[in-house]
Formats: C-alpha cells, sequence, structure tokens
C-alpha cells in the first residue's frame, strides 16, 4: 500500500500537488517584513519584561517559546509566548505572585511615547496564573502576549508543572527544525483547513508542537501525509528518540521527546484523528487547495433549521445552561460529559438520541440532542423479582394488586405494566437531568430546555449557527 | 422459610384450606354411577378393539392407558387411551398400517343394536398415525377414545417411539397412586385454575403423568404446594428414583421413573413454572375456591380493545397467516419461533416491541405485536469502514459522496445519515417479514399486516377475543 494516489495519473498528481503547496506557501508563509516587524516586537516587549523584572528586583530569565521562536508561525498569526524562568528554590506560590507581579507591571506601563502600546490585559488560568495581553503598533499591527511564569529545571523529568516542560521543548525544536519550517507551516494549514487544527479541549485536534514533531519525523508535509494515509491506524505509535514509557489506549500515541512518560497527541481524539487520515487520503487521491482554505460554513438560519428538522424526521432538544464562569478547557468536557449523561439518562428511560453535540457560547453553554425515539407510551414494564422469592414475591404482589392489567410472569419474574411517569423526552430531561451525570460547574447551573427552532429565540449568535452547519454537514467533503 | 402462610393465622388458614379442597373434591370427583359407567364402556371398547384384532387375524394386546386406568380423572372427563400393545419383532409399518386397520375396523361397525356406538372419529398423528373417536351411549354420555398402537417392549431402555413408554408408565403409577387418587384430582382442577395443566405445546404446562409423580413424591396436594412455595427455583430436579442422567437446563426437571434419560416436566415452560409456584403463594397465604374455579375471563370486545389500546399508547400490529394444516403441537412453536423473529427482525431496524404473543384459530394463525416504538425518523444511520481501512473507505466516500448531510467520522469511522426505506413499523413488517425466521410451515402461508382494532373484521371467533383479555389481564389475581 504505497500508491500515493487512485485519483488519476501518480506522477501528475504528484506535481500539481507540489504547485498547490508553493500556492499554499504564498499565502501562509509571513514575508520579511512580517517576520522582522514581529522579531522587532519580540525583543521590545522581551526587554520590558527583564526591566520590569529588574525594577522589581526580581530575577528572572525570558524565553520566547512556541511557533513565533522556531519560525513555525503563520503569516497574521501573532502570537508570542514569553516564558520567565524563575530560580528552582522558590515556592509555587512565590513564582505565581512574582509572576503576576511582573506581569502587570509590564502591561501597566506608559507606552505613550513607544512604538508598541498595550491594548488591553487580563488575567488568566492554566497551571498558573499568568497574563495575556493585546498590544498594538502604530501601523495597526496587533500582538497576542502570552506572559508565563515558570521554573527553571535542569532536567525535564524533574519539572513541576507542565509549563516548566516548554522550555524543554522549544530547544528541541529549534535543534531539529532548521530547513523544515515550510514543512510545519503546510501542515499546520492543511489541518486548520480540514479542522482538526488545536489542542484546546474545544478542539481535540493536534497541537503546534505535535506537528513540528511530525515534520520532524517524517521529513516532509507530504511524508507525513503519506504515512498517515498509508500506515496510521487507530493504536498508531511513534516514538522518535525511542525512549517512550507510556502506556494508554489513545488512537495515535506520538512520545515526547523531552519526557518519555508523555504523549504528545494525548488530547486527540479518535474522530479528529480519523478526519486527519481521511483529509490525507484525499488530498494525496485528487490535490487540491480547498482542502487548506475550505468556505466558511454558512449559518443555519431558523427556517432552513425546521425544514432541515422535519425533512429528517428527527427532534431537536437543546439543554441550554446559564454558562458558568469558567474557561473553555473545562467547560468543554463538561459539556460532552453531560451530554453522555444526558443520553444515558434517556436511553435508561427508553428514549434514543440520534446523535448529540455541544456548544458553548458567552452567555449559555449548550447540549444539542437529536432524538430517534422521543415519545414513549403511556405504559412501561416493572419488573419484579423471581415468583420463588417468597417474601419478595409476596411484598411485589400486595404492592400491584391493583395492576390496572393484572400481574404477569416472565423467565420466571414477576412483570407489571405501570403508567409512564414523562411520555415526552423533554418532560422527562426537565424533571431528570439532574440525576443524570453532569459535569462539576454544571451541576448547579440554571438550565432551560428547548425544543426545535425556539432555540433561535435565545441563541441569535453567528457562532451558534455555524455550529449547526457543521452539525449537519461536516467538512469530509471537498 | 418453613412458615406454611403469611396471610393470616397459620392454624386457622390450614383448616380453611382442608374446607376448600373438600368443596373442590365434591366437584371435581366423579361418583360411584359416573366410575361404573365409564368402566362399563371401558370394557366395551376394549372387548371391540379385541374382537377387530381377531377377525383380522392380527395379534394384539389391549391395555388402558392414562388417567381413567388410574383413577386419577377429573368428572365429566371421559377420555380413554387404548393402547394396543404389538409384539416387538414387527417392523414400524407392519405395526402402523395393523394399527390403524384394527382402529378404523372397530369404529366403522354397526352399533345399532349395542349400548354404545361411534358417533364421530378421525386419523390423527402423533409418533404414529392413530384412531381418535367419540362415542356416546344411549343416555347422552359421551367418551373420546384413542385406540393407539405400540410394541411390547420388555425394558423401556429399549422402546421405539415415546407412545412404547406409555405402558410403563401406567405401570408405575398404577403401583403407587392407591390412595393417593384424590391428591391428584385436586392438583389437576389446581392447575387447570391457574392456566397451567396441559404438555401441549399450546400450554406448555403440566403433564397428568407430571401431576401423578409430584403427587407421589411428595405425598399430597398440600405438600405439592408447601414445596413448590417453600423451595422449588428454576433448575428444581427431583429424582424419585434416583437414577437421573438426564442433564438440561430445564426449569423444572422430573426424571421419569421409568426412564433416566428423560425429564417429564420437559414440555413445562419457565412462565408455568412460576405461574405454579406464585399459585402455591397465593393458595397458602390465602386459601380460595376461586383459584381451582375461576371465573371465565370475558371476551374482549372491538370497543374495550381500542379503549385499553389508546390508554396504554402503544400500537397493535397483528400479523394474520392463513393457518397451514398442522396441529396445534405442531403450529405452535412455529408460531412462537416467528413471532421471536419477527421481533428481532423489527428491533435490528431500531423498531421496538413491547410484548408479543400468539394465537391460533380455525382458519388462521396470528402473531400479535405490541410496539412501544413504531415510528422511527426519516434518517437513519449507516455505518462505513474504520478511515484507515484505505481501499474500502475509499470507495465507501465515493459512494456517498452526494449525501445529503455529508459524511461524518465516528469512532474511526465513517457514517452517513441515509434515508429510512420504512418509517412504520407495519410497512417495514409487510416488506420484510419473509426475510426474519418463520416457522417451516408458516414460510409460505399468506399473511396480512392488520393494524389495532381492523382485526376485528378478520377474526370475530370468541377464542380470539377471550385470547386478548388473558394477554391484557393474565390470570393472577385471586
Amino acid at each position: 500500500m504505497t500508491s500515493p494516489s487512485h485519483g488519476g495519473d501518480p506522477e501528475f498528481e504528484s506535481q500539481r500537488a507540489h504547485q498547490i503547496l508553493k500556492e499554499v506557501l504564498k499565502k501562509v508563509k509571513p514575508d520579511q517584513a512580517e517576520v522582522e516587524r514581529l522579531e522587532r516586537f519580540a525583543r521590545f516587549i522581551t526587554d520590558k519584561i527583564y526591566s520590569a523584572a529588574a525594577s522589581l528586583f526580581i530575577e528572572i530569565e525570558v524565553m520566547l517559546v512556541g511557533s513565533a521562536a522556531r519560525g513555525t508561525w503563520v503569516s497574521g498569526e501573532h502570537d508570542l509566548d514569553l516564558f520567565m524562568l524563575f530560580e528552582a528554590n522558590q515556592t509555587r506560590a512565590e513564582l505565581e505572585l512574582n509572576g503576576i507581579e511582573i506581569g502587570k507591571y509590564v502591561v501597566k506601563q506608559d507606552y505613550s511615547d513607544e512604538e508598541f502600546y498595550c491594548i488591553s490585559y487580563e488575567k488568566e488560568y492554566a497551571e498558573h496564573p499568568y497574563i495575556k495581553a493585546v498590544f498594538g503598533d502604530r501601523m495597526g499591527g496587533k500582538y497576542e502576549v502570552d506572559i508565563v511564569p515558570c521554573f527553571a529545571v535542569t532536567d525535564p523529568a524533574k519539572i513541576e508543572s507542565a509549563v516548566d516542560r516548554t522550555p524543554f521543548h522549544n530547544q528541541y525544536v529549534l535543534s531539529k527544525i532548521a530547513g523544515l519550517e515550510d514543512e510545519v507551516l503546510l501542515l499546520k494549514q492543511f489541518m486548520r483547513g480540514i479542522g482538526v487544527y488545536g489542542s484546546e479541549l474545544k478542539r481535540q485536534g493536534f497541537s503546534g508542537y505535535l506537528t513540528e514533531l511530525l515534520v520532524i519525523h517524517y521529513g516532509s508535509f507530504l511524508k507525513v501525509l503519506k504515512e498517515a494515509a498509508n500506515s496510521w491506524k487507530a493504536g498508531m505509535r511513534i516514538d522518535i528518540e525511542s525512549h517512550g514509557k507510556y502506556e494508554g489506549a489513545d488512537p495515535l500515541i506520538v512520545i515526547d521527546p523531552v519526557d518519555p512518560m508523555r504523549n504528545v497527541a494525548a488530547a486527540l481524539s479518535i474522530e479528529n484523528f480519523g478526519r486527519f487520515i481521511d483529509g490525507a487520503h484525499r488530498f494525496l487521491e485528487s490535490p487540491s487547495i480547498d482542502l487548506f482554505f475550505p468556505k466558511e460554513p454558512a449559518p443555519v438560519e431558523i427556517d432552513e433549521f425546521d425544514e432541515i428538522a422535519s425533512r429528517r424526521g428527527t427532534r431537536f432538544i437543546f439543554i441550554a445552561f446559564d454558562r458558568p464562569p469558567v474557561v473553555e478547557d473545562i467547560l468543554y468536557p463538561q459539556l460532552r460529559r453531560s451530554a453522555t449523561g444526558a443520553t444515558e439518562l434517556l436511553h435508561r428511560e427508553g428514549f434514543r438520541v440520534y446523535r448529540d453535540a455541544v456548544w458553548a457560547g458567552r452567555h449559555h453553554a449548550v447540549i444539542l440532542l437529536e432524538l430517534e425515539v422521543a415519545t414513549l407510551p403511556a405504559i412501561k414494564k416493572h419488573w419484579g423479582p423471581p415468583v420463588w422469592k417468597r417474601r419478595h414475591a409476596a411484598k411485589f404482589r400486595s404492592k400491584h394488586e391493583g395492576a390496572t392489567y393484572g400481574i404477569h410472569i416472565k423467565d420466571g419474574r414477576y412483570l407489571v405494566d405501570i403508567e409512564r411517569k414523562y411520555t415526552d423526552a423533554k418532560d422527562f430531561l426537565g424533571a431528570n437531568l439532574r440525576k443524570g451525570t453532569l459535569g462539576k460547574n454544571l451541576k448547579n447551573a440554571d438550565f432551560a430546555i428547548i425544543e426545535g427552532k425556539k432555540i433561535f429565540d435565545l441563541l441569535e449568535e453567528e457562532d451558534f449557527k455555524v455550529f449547526l452547519r457543521t452539525y449537519f454537514e461536516p467538512r469530509l467533503t471537498t
């Protein structure tokens, strides 16, 4: 199975592929001016952090990490991760307090006479609290900056938290990436195009670091695609440094070159793993630039939604929670767990969910349930003990003596038809949702259960309507 | 767990039980005149068979077997089993031909000057063909007679067919039953009252021989009930002669005293096993003569059916076959297998059957399906191969490229929503029933699929309407 193409003449397809990759690079690779501008800003902000630390009498080393440090950033994407390395002899609390103090000192300065200035900032929470800021230049350019504290450890085996690992990732990639940067750009853009880029828990896709490792391992964008298409399947294991000790059942396992216990692809869902293989097939069979730059999915408006729903003949029930004040990386896993909980609750009762999905906006966190069986009869079966369990049997019989339809015996057990309290899934959910498994922050959140197109009264956000489009029509066709 | 009663004062209940049993016996035990009359007829018909055999130069021995021979028959029930024992050196064909010849010779005689006369007869098929006749006397009495050929074997281990075993059963019971006949009558009537008497495959209950063995084993009607209530459970094993070699998973195993390889209770269903234990509980807790002589279930008429169906909120679908020309013992197992086949067919498609039942009348054989889920959406899931099966994946993608809602990936496999051909269980069954498992004689029988009360247009038989009553309200409450 090494034939690179099914679609037509392999030679021709391959030439076409190379042509397309050139076009893609033209769009995603920053030009000299953009690179210089970002480097200039990186130097500027690095100096600001050093001088802020000096003013506060705190000793740190500043390190630019991430794609900006490695030349693997896509044009227009100006995200800078600036890590402040603290000596490892400090406490975690000191590191966090000092880290925030320096960050605030940086963003609150007077930039009126400077080349760059701070537009906004906020305190965010990952492993440690850190400052996230947006800077601008006088030409309308914008820069997202994360100013993150971590411990300067000498050995990645001794890290205190995940962020401490980042400088090692940076060193590793820098030592291997020279000459492969363009390949990384192609892979990132391809993954973005087919919707699998980003390891945040909303997306569950490939991280930037993971794309870099894949290119380092296989050697080029096309080689990554060919390997994915020809030899990847669930359980695929890549161990560049041949030192892996990680044992897990993830769809893709890429052992971290700086940490044998860690799977870099741990956040990748089986769906996105599959989507990437599918995308690789499609590109190799029939190369197209559309895979890199797909059309934006059109929002689904109320009338179309109504029309689709009635064509499908299913019923749509939305559980709309008031959004709890947590970040997406915390919210999405809870929403998914809650969707599974609600589905199990419905299934235990005899309703049937066709498919589910979750979405979160500014004010709401929503579970979409598409129901295949949304109404049930007025009666349901209620099983009793085996007839030969004499005391239980007597109790059951006396309890159900007045049963409308008498007591049955089936497979040696008593069985009565009892009235179902809720014959409609919507009513049932309304009364029982809190009995199911709900994520921690959703347990006490207010919620409304909304059927069908009424959801448009509550949610007018464009992003929700786009979410509906991807629900109905996933981006798997070119 | 030896307390005989939960219902009230044990002493009092016990006295009441004995009082009730006396009343029952008064009703079911034939009086002297009825006994003499049956004995007189038995001698009459035995003589007729002997003289018929003599006229045809066939050598046999005639043996009256069954309840009439053992004094365990219920008043009004005048069934006589007359077995003709042939020497074992004959072929099976000879036995069958000669058996029928004698039978016909008996029933076709001129009885105009005799005390008894033949009203009707027919040829029936069990292990061998045999003559089944109805005789009458001049006082309006009626007698059902089976004239059955069998081989006279000396050892039950050497029998050729099941009927050859019957003479041994007869001898065994006769050697043990003296003084216990009334107890057998009570047990038979009790089982009849709660609907578990009769080992024919329509009923799947207790045979007459089985009731006799239970009384012989436990010693009395009440002891049978107490043991059933206190110590029976599925898998109960009784081996009177301690010689059993039968290994099966039947709910009740009673080793045949004349054949260690045979379970006398093999025909008993787990439902009827359970019903008997339940009935025993109920009688011991609160003795009542109603258990022996329940009210006849009232037929369910069309309006009540309609009312019940809409109260339950389920949908009733009847599969009405033209009745194939086979006896009930062949038809009922096929009907049950077919009902299971239809249910599985529906479940595989996503419909859901709440409960099913079968009934056969003169012209029709009917499967009742009560549906919990009778309609489904316009779409259903169609799973494709895992995305990493490259050739299958490519085939699947190209086949479903135009899919209305695109191709999804779930758990690493392709998935599309396709149109469901039949969204209604009735239409689906009509088109697919023959693809399911149907009994041999039903496979090619014409059938109609009829919904709800329309079945009353086809089936006007009282017995069907009574069947509906027992479907809705099984006789498990006194």
